[in-house]
Order: structure tokens, then C-alpha cells, then sequence
């Protein structure tokens, strides 16, 4: 088997993973998890969304979280900025890199963001330009890169076309979102194949959410084309608010597992990131459904087989 | 990606999985859902274990559930059997197909048997040379093909060794079980390598539980290298009783959907899976962990990204 020797974890659990709680996280709990984050050995960790309050009241307090969590030197805390306007209180706040985002097919952007994707396009370019005349990189999410919720299979050529366009504005790096979680490696694979024909694998990222417990198969995949970068969140966070038990982004511990048996470095501790899931658990107020997180829970098992 | 068009499912849920459940489930439950499970396209599905009733008591209404199951011409009706005692019971209950069983590490066949690993195959072939001569085919499970959790990692070789000693006896195929879900995709391609080099594909079979989230990932694998025959059980059965909340054997309906996605027949009717998987929940008085059971129940997700 081909694979990197090295990966590099995004953490995006403060942010993709809370926005979807159901209850508003209190601020402190909040920094205090990304504090802890910053203990792990994370290099990244996506920390919150200048998306109005009015469409994600979870995350309303994104200046004084990203404003009072304590800095280490050798980590990028990031943001989702949609538009001028939350970049304008993203810098404020001291964002390292900014995120912009968009999906790879109409229905899903239209649904999420109001514009048709070549709408959508300006708007990004703004937030672009912003960004990186205040010194700042940026890094590009596109969704629905497997499947759209309303428009079925997304086309690769469709995310290439809107890859190219992201591209030509500077950004540094784009992250392939799965994000309704039904992708399996042949598609995965379909995909790369086509991105990897115009891009290097250093500018891209794979986001998978492990909905039907195909994340860490796509993986796979993913490493076998020398994909180094994966976005996940602590304790599988980012499951639907309106669905109990649903789960979400692949879980940070659960990757962190396949990795490193695997003898992949990430210079992250699993123990720590384990730990820190457990101590969120009561904060959000239900169990999370990582496996790693069971196992640390104390519900490992090694039972008969007989 | 090179994969096989076809693979077949071995429905292991009615004894791996019922067996670790903490509580009895009543034979008349059993026996419907071994009789639902005949309904889905599955055409084979291990009904339950000759172990004597004292070492699981889950599963002391063997005779009667196979007996009383309505057995469908084109479904073989397998049973796990320990010795001739065993064997005998398993007989006059009409068992289509006898699995053997022992382990590839001295740890876990010592506590799980009660013997040394080359004491074991005496009392294997006794049961194998009974089945063959009642014209029945046998099947070999090999346990903790990847880890033990008494003697750690397991050597390929040491498979390969219990395997030659199983197929010297007659049995037609052998399951790998990697028994308490530890493995990665890298251990099961060097153990498939290893294997491989003395026996053909068609000859094995793969066992994965997903404790830790990597079975579908190591299918994976294992597809790659031409294995098409994988047990799964219901809802992901098989968890320990005394760890609420462990999963178990890899979900049959989170294989289907993997496998279906891809362009991968099989048979089997997801729906019904995941029906029937849904219709056990109650009985055996726990949610089951399998993403595409919590999707039948109406969790699905398609929530917001932005």
C-alpha cells in the first residue's frame, strides 16, 4: 500500500461541529475547548463562523471566542467568512486564515448561501481580495461534491469548474466536502481523479462526514492519491440539531486511530483528543457517537467469540 | 479501482450478534427474525451456536430455533459447533452448513477454548470428519487474525498456519475474524497478501467488527485483493454485554450500502435490512449502533454547512 507518512489533522469541531448543536454553547465553554485543542498537538483548528447570527445563532459570540481563546504560535485558528461584513469582524478578531465557502452544485448553494453559484462567486472574490490585502490565506470549502440533497450526483467537472474559479482568486487551498455523508471510495476516487488532473494534492483537503460509516473508507481512498490534509471534528461533532444521534463530521479521534496504526504522523495526541471529546460530552448534552470516544468511555470490548 | 462485481453476505446477526446480548432473547424472537432475515435475499445466515448452554445461555434454544425456522430451499442455515457433542444436536436440528471455530493466537484460543492451539485441532477435526460424513460442508472461523488481546499482534503466519491445519481437514472455507476490531487496512493487506499466496480468494472469508470504525475501510481492502464473501450481522450486532454502547460486528445494512453504492451486487434488499433491523431494536432493548438503521429511523441529516 502507497501512503503519505505524514497528515495533517484540520480541526473543525468549534465551528462545523457546534453550529449544529442544538443548544447555544456558553463563550467560555467554548474557548476552553479550543484551548484544550490547542493542547493535542493540533496544528489547525477551525475556531468559529462570521455567518450572521440570525442564520447561525450558535455561533453569535465568534469575535469574543476567536478574541479570548489563548494564541499558540504554531497554530492556525481559522473562520468561516461569508462575506465583507464578517470579514470585517473576523480581523478584528485576529483570524490567521480566513474560509471562504460555496457548493459544487445549485440546489445545495442556492439552499445554503441564497445565490446561484455564479452569484456567489463576486461575493467570495470580495472577502478574497479583503483577506488577502490584510496578509491573511485563505482556504476554500466547497460542499456537495459527492451529492446534493436536491440535485442528486454532483458532476467532478462541476467541482473542477468551481475549484478553478476559487483558484484564480488566491486561495490556497480548497477542501472537498462530502457533505451529506453518502460517498463511497469509487466515487471519492472518480473525484480525485479528475481534481488531481489539474491540481497538486497539497492544495486539497477531503471533509468527510461519516453519516453512513463510509468516512474512514474515503480516507483510504483519499491517502492512496497522496491527499495529505483531512478536515475532522472532535468526537464526530456536526451531526443535524434535528436529529438525534445522527452523526456527523468524521471524528478527529477516529481518524487520528487509522492513522496512526497505520504508522501515518500526525503529531497529534489521540489520548488527549479522546479525553477532550469525553469532557464536552456533558456541554452539548448528549453522548457522542465517535468510537474512539466509547472506547474511552471505558466501553471497550474484548468479549467471547464462541 | 478494481473491485469484484458480486459478493456475498453471511448473515452472522442471530448468533454472533445475539450471543453478546446481555439479555435472553425469547426463542419466538429468534426464530421470526431468523425468518425475516429469509425474506431479505440473503442466502446464508448463521442461525445460532452448539456451544453447551452453560458457557452461553443466550443461545441454549439452538435446537429449537433451527428446527423451527422456515427454511427457504435456495438459504443454507449454518450453526457453530464445538465438538461432536455439539455436532450431534446440531445434526438432529438439521443444520445445512457446520462452522468450526478457534483462534490464531494461544491467548484468546486458550481463554476462549480452554486449549492450546494444537491441542484444538483434534477436537476440530473430530467435528469436521462427523459433518463431512453426514454430507455437510464445513466452515472455519479463525479468530483474532489481526490482534489479540492477551498475545497483541498477530503474525500472518501463524494464520496461515492454523488455516493449512483447518483445510487439510476438509473444510471449504475459512472466516478471518479480526475479533476485537482493532485492525487497519494496512494489517489486512499484509495478512491478505500472506494468505493469498497459498489460497485462492473464493476460499475466504472476511470478519470485521467495527469497534473502532475501520470495518468498512478494511472491506475495503479486502475487496481490493478479490475477497467477495464478508460476514456481517443486523443493526451491528455483537457488541460486548457488559459495554453499553460497544459496537460489534460490522452492520450488514452499512456493508449493503457501501457495496450497493458502489456498483457492487449482492442480493440483498437494503430496506428490508434495515427494517428488520429496526423491528429487533426493541426487543433486545437498546438502540442499535448502525448509521443506516439510525437512517431508517428517520435521522438522516442534510443540514447546514455554511
Amino acid at each position: 500500500m502507497q501512503l503519505p507518512k505524514q497528515v495533517q489533522i484540520k480541526e473543525v469541531g468549534p465551528r462545523d461541529g457546534l453550529q449544529n448543536e442544538m443548544t447555544f454553547i456558553p463563550t467560555e465553554e467554548k474557548i476552553r475547548l479550543v484551548n484544550r485543542l490547542s493542547e493535542t498537538g493540533l496544528n489547525y483548528i477551525e475556531v468559529t463562523s462570521f455567518v450572521h447570527p440570525k442564520w447561525i445563532p450558535q455561533l453569535a459570540d465568534a469575535v469574543e471566542v476567536l478574541k479570548e481563546i489563548k494564541r499558540h504560535d504554531d497554530i492556525t485558528y481559522a473562520a468561516l467568512v461569508p462575506n465583507s461584513k464578517g470579514l470585517e469582524r473576523a480581523l478584528d478578531a485576529g483570524v490567521d486564515e480566513v474560509s471562504v465557502f460555496m457548493s459544487a452544485s445549485e440546489g445545495h448553494n442556492k439552499s445554503n448561501i441564497n445565490k446561484s453559484i455564479d452569484e456567489t462567486f463576486p461575493v467570495l472574490k470580495e472577502v478574497v481580495d479583503g483577506a488577502l490585502a490584510a496578509g491573511k490565506t485563505v482556504r476554500g470549502y466547497i460542499s456537495t461534491v459527492i451529492s446534493c440533497p436536491y440535485d442528486g450526483y454532483t458532476k467532478p467537472e462541476q467541482v473542477v469548474y468551481v475549484a478553478e474559479k476559487l483558484f484564480e482568486m488566491g486561495i490556497s487551498e480548497i477542501s472537498l466536502g462530502d457533505t451529506i455523508g453518502v460517498g463511497v471510495p469509487t466515487q471519492v476516487d472518480a473525484l480525485l481523479q479528475e481534481m488531481l488532473s489539474f491540481y497538486k494534492a497539497e492544495q486539497l483537503a477531503m471533509h468527510f462526514h461519516d453519516t453512513r460509516g463510509t468516512a474512514l473508507a474515503n480516507v483510504m481512498t483519499s491517502l492512496s492519491h497522496g491527499i495529505t490534509k483531512f478536515d475532522s471534528a472532535i468526537g464526530g461533532l456536526g451531526g443535524c440539531p434535528y436529529a438525534k444521534g445522527a452523526s456527523g463530521n468524521v471524528a478527529t479521534e477516529d481518524l487520528l486511530y487509522l492513522l496512526h496504526e497505520m504508522g501515518i504522523e500526525t503529531g497529534v495526541n489521540l489520548k488527549k483528543i479522546q479525553q477532550t471529546a469525553l469532557s464536552i460530552e456533558g456541554i452539548i448534552g448528549k453522548k457522542l457517537s465517535s468510537k474512539l470516544a466509547a472506547i474511552a468511555r471505558g466501553e471497550e470490548q474484548s468479549c467471547r467469540i464462541s
